[in-house]
């Protein structure tokens, strides 16, 4: 199996970088290839725009989308998309290791998305969701929050985590693009726990990566029941 | 009225420009003040790192909400993540002008929120939602995007706009550093509108501004229902 670790954390050593390494060592421990791409070690460039584009649909007004199309048909996008467009199609299993920041990902990594997953081979139209570009692939990830688990859920203050707070991630962009995506490991309360409460955490994140392929994924919106606008059918 | 606008898009002619110039125009004409942080002209930097800490409460590892707070307290943090702070401190009202990408903010907003919305005097510990540091103030949206409204709501392909998709950007960010939260004005299917169209919503979003202060706000978590580790209180 080929897979693909995206890492957005600014800090070298932090706790998320020895979950990205106990990641690297659990996919390896089952004979897999792993790639990784570091954001922050990399540069990567999180900010879209003109120069993304070797060549123009049209000079004038940027459209984004519509250049990317353009962009990926022509072959004529920045190396450095490219080249990250290039090893999520190679992969079977896409990765995502980050810390939680405002109930979303990283800014670095948002912006890795918006560059990266391009319109055209990865969605457009009706091609979303288990008819998107990327299906028959899978996805999982592994953050660490500051909250508790009482926290969310169901009565609790922000409410539900995964298909709440987090449901722009893991629906909006993970399963949009047709990847069928696993129930992450959640690392909860990150900067309060000691060194034997983060190794435990670490741990539990490699049991999760053995028997990643038995994790559930969360159930996405079947394009069988919505018309050609996307809304819903009348039965 | 101080009002503080924040605008996220790398066209200069974009729609979204519209909405921001129609935005300033209409609150000029309400005789309000208005200042605009325009991400891409001023060529915000995204990414949060060590650099933004001109002195380390710990220089040997980086929790940044930790340095975010002494950065604050000594006033030693960058002078770009100053000069946002104190613009959003000295607004009444902060507006948000983008494009919803990936059913979030672009990523150079997502970098702003995540560098200027500072551990202290924005949020921490249980001074959150009507508690967070800038209760009293209020916050509106105005953004566009590609999907049509029958693509949200109970029973769509998405689900819930506001609340569902959106829900990390309205309750998570604006509602939890103690923002009042207007009701977004939301662009439909922009980029398959015709001139006339676009400029019917142009004329919609300066309707809603006029009457801003009668805009619904976001029903919002009241930390009284929650005890102090923020679970709910048993009645």
């Amino acid at each position: 199996m080929r897979v693909h670790l995206v890492h957005a954390h600014p800090e070298a050593d932090s706790f998320v970088a020895a979950m990205r390494d106990r990641a690297v060592a659990a996919f390896r421990a089952r004979g897999d290839e792993v790639g990784v791409s570091d954001l922050y070690a990399m540069g990567f460039d999180p900010l879209l725009k003109a120069a993304d584009f070797g060549e123009r649909r049209d000079p004038g007004h940027l459209v984004y989308a519509l250049e990317q199309r353009h962009g990926w048909e022509t072959r004529t996008l920045a190396p450095d998309i490219l080249a990250e467009v290039d090893k999520v199609l190679a992969a079977d299993v896409l990765g995502f290791t980050f810390p939680v920041f405002w109930f979303g990902v990283p800014a670095i990594l948002k912006g890795w998305i918006e560059r990266v997953f391009l319109s055209g081979p990865f969605y457009g139209g009706r091609r979303i969701y288990g008819r998107g570009g990327l299906a028959g692939k899978r996805a999982f990830a592994a953050f660490s929050l500051g909250g508790r688990p009482g926290m969310f859920g169901p009565g609790s203050i922000h409410g539900e985590l995964e298909q709440g707070m987090l449901r722009h991630f893991f629906q909006g962009t993970l399963g949009y693009v047709g990847l069928s995506v696993h129930r992450p490991f959640a690392a909860y309360h990150v900067p309060y726990l000691d060194a034997a409460a983060r190794e435990a955490l670490l741990d539990g994140l490699e049991d999760y990566l053995r028997t990643l392929d038995d994790q559930p994924t969360f159930r996405l919106p079947d394009l069988a029941d919505f018309d050609e606008r996307l809304e819903p059918r009348r039965r």
